[in-house]
């Protein structure tokens, strides 16, 4: 055999109602933007890989290659360090309300089930330091979520500053740093107690001891102000607790817990974060969140920064697995031409919904095709007129 | 400096206007193939290289890497012959009518002007012998250009068997051969005598001594048919003249043009080629044909198959080089609002066009901002009502 009939591992095709769903979400997420007021950016697929030195994702999880002039380039696993490289070097001036799609790359190794190959889109709201670019987050989480036609999904709120804070008030550092966190992301509550023993006394212990079960709803807050004095802590709580509120405005239904001892998967999250999950997944499907530092990364000064990105193909795998991906209604009507009768044949394309052109020479061609494909109807334009056929069997749900 | 502030060759960020339009023109392109019941279909950007065996292009303009397994892939240098990968390994048959749309890769050596991340769109008719395949990629070549928004634009076609049959019958080999396209590629006629001073008893002699200046309008065409009694080459003529007349029937007055000398970039094409140009730039903006071997590069029975792909990159310079690039009409209304009014604000953000919700948290902030992006109008949203304030020296068009 010639060649490799398999594909590079971790890539896919996509076919008629994935690719089309693929496209119609992301020109759905681009519009949704744009009517907001936003403007579009798109950086290149290939960077060099210091942009990306910022990030927590292992660099042996990259495509990584050379340029024309051997330098080291990498296909993007990321698209907000790029757009941090693009405000840091040109002329574009925060505050910015900017949004992008398109892909980015990661290698994963084995059998995670996720492709290398992932379709995003997202919004940046650079300059911007008050709670209302968070809220802005918020309200364009659950509006693109609906819109993407998904139902029952909740939403996760975090802190990038609780975490460290609770690291520098109990002095971690390296293995009991790793330890901890480890119990943290695994919400092991007795490990947790045993790990504490020494720290008794210390003024954060009645709420690290708990923190493995802190999470849940608004009212879970309450509790965490009954468990410390801390005044970070504290401003963190009531940070949250006016973002639910303000969301509640216009989504009084919407579910939307907190987990106080969520770890960052990135560590460039400074303040609110935000990730959405359904039953279908245990991945998150957007997530997002403050990063002031973002722009230190490029040796410029710290600006103020949210972001939110969709991962748009989990959202279509989500969908998927709720059988909720909605087949394309596919041609009703195929509309077969002499040679000479092009333009009625046109006029009728434009006319007749879900109408395709035959594009077969022979009349038998054409309605062995519509039979084929459950084609209800055939019409057939000659000199003549036009002459309809309906198919015997064809239905249109076939 | 801890990184390279550069791009990697080749490579640019999109901005803005550039950035909309080029989503904004792969989405009408999306649309119109879609209307007119073609199926969508995404293939990955990296594949093994074996698939792009058939190419022309030379394949040291690849980027080329290895995948997790050690195994040599590329960044696709084009979206055809993967389509023909999938046609050839999976249960889709023929005929089928397919677009795509999405990014290809070529390392531009030097300064050719031309970036390395092109975006592509296209349509592939797979599994139809008829001309009716031609006129309907002329057809789709016409209205998308019009869609676009070109305006001015000629479509010149060519015929893949012309060359190859002429180079069979004169025996051209080795040197000869490449003199032979050279020649005519420049469209050298001097140089032609003299390449053909051995020729002259030759059957095909008054043909191929013209060849170099058989290129224009279909009244050329007749000049053809009184040069040679070759039945290949009258058959092309018939099948370009009578191709002509069908999209006349619908564009009578589009520019349509035949270069009976073509020499085809790419070898795959087995039948009528077409292009299209502007006098803003030498590079065609759409280019297309008929290559029925095309499954063949798959170790499968040959298909016939006529595609045609739009570089949206060259229609967004053509526009920009004519001064059509349209700056989108931007912000022209700033909402200011209080935190617990957000559902008023929304309210206003859905009813007003072109308005944007302001994320400031001082009002002072908000109209500054207005001022500096040269936005008319602010309205102010409180408990109290919605006040609204005319910006001075503000213009829709600053």
């Amino acid at each position: 055999m010639k060649w490799n009939r398999s594909l590079p591992n971790g890539t896919k095709d996509k076919l008629f109602k994935e690719a089309s769903l693929s496209h119609q979400l992301e020109t759905l997420v681009n519009h949704h933007f744009k009517r907001r007021g936003y403007q579009r950016i798109e950086t290149p697929l290939i960077e060099f890989e210091e942009v990306f030195d910022g990030m927590a994702q292992k660099a042996t999880s990259r495509y990584r290659f050379f340029d024309d002039q051997g330098r080291i380039v990498v296909l993007r696993p990321d698209m907000t360090l790029p757009i941090g490289r693009v405000i840091s070097t040109t002329g574009v001036i925060p505050p910015v309300q900017l949004f992008y799609s398109g892909k980015v790359f990661r290698v994963n190794k084995g059998h995670s089930g996720e492709y290398n190959e992932q379709l995003q889109a997202g919004m940046e709201l650079i300059g911007y330091d008050s709670l209302k670019a968070e809220t802005e987050c918020l309200v364009n989480a659950i509006e693109v979520s609906q819109k993407s036609g998904l139902t029952d999904f909740q939403i996760e709120l975090g802190h990038g500053a609780i975490f460290k804070t609770i690291m520098a008030e109990l002095a971690l550092r390296g293995k009991e740093a790793e330890q901890f966190k480890w119990l943290l992301q695994s919400k092991n509550s007795p490990g947790m107690q045993t790990f504490l023993i020494d720290y008794q006394e210390h003024e954060l212990y009645p709420l690290v001891s708990r923190l493995p079960r802190l999470f849940g709803d608004e009212e879970m807050l309450k509790e965490v102000t009954s468990l410390t004095t801390h005044g970070t802590i504290l401003a963190v709580v009531k940070e949250l607790e006016t973002l639910i509120k303000r969301v509640k405005q216009l989504y009084p239904e919407q579910p939307l817990t907190v987990d106080i001892g969520l770890v960052q998967a990135f560590q460039y999250y400074t303040g609110i974060t935000f990730k959405g999950y359904t039953d279908q997944s245990p991945d998150a499907f957007l997530s997002g969140g403050r990063y002031d530092n973002l722009l230190t990364e490029f040796s410029v000064d710290p600006v103020p920064a949210v972001g939110l990105v969709f991962y748009l193909d989990r959202i279509i795998y989500i969908k998927e697995r709720k059988g909720e991906l909605r087949k394309p209604r596919g041609t009703q009507t195929l509309i077969h031409f002499e040679d000479d009768c092009l333009q009625v044949a046109e006029a009728l394309l434009a006319k007749e919904p879900d109408s395709s052109l035959s594009l077969h020479q022979e009349l038998e061609e054409t309605v062995n095709h519509a039979r084929q494909w459950h084609i209800p109807r055939v019409l057939c334009v000659s000199q003549a007129g036009v002459i309809e056929q309906v198919m015997e069997g064809g239905g249109s749900d076939a």
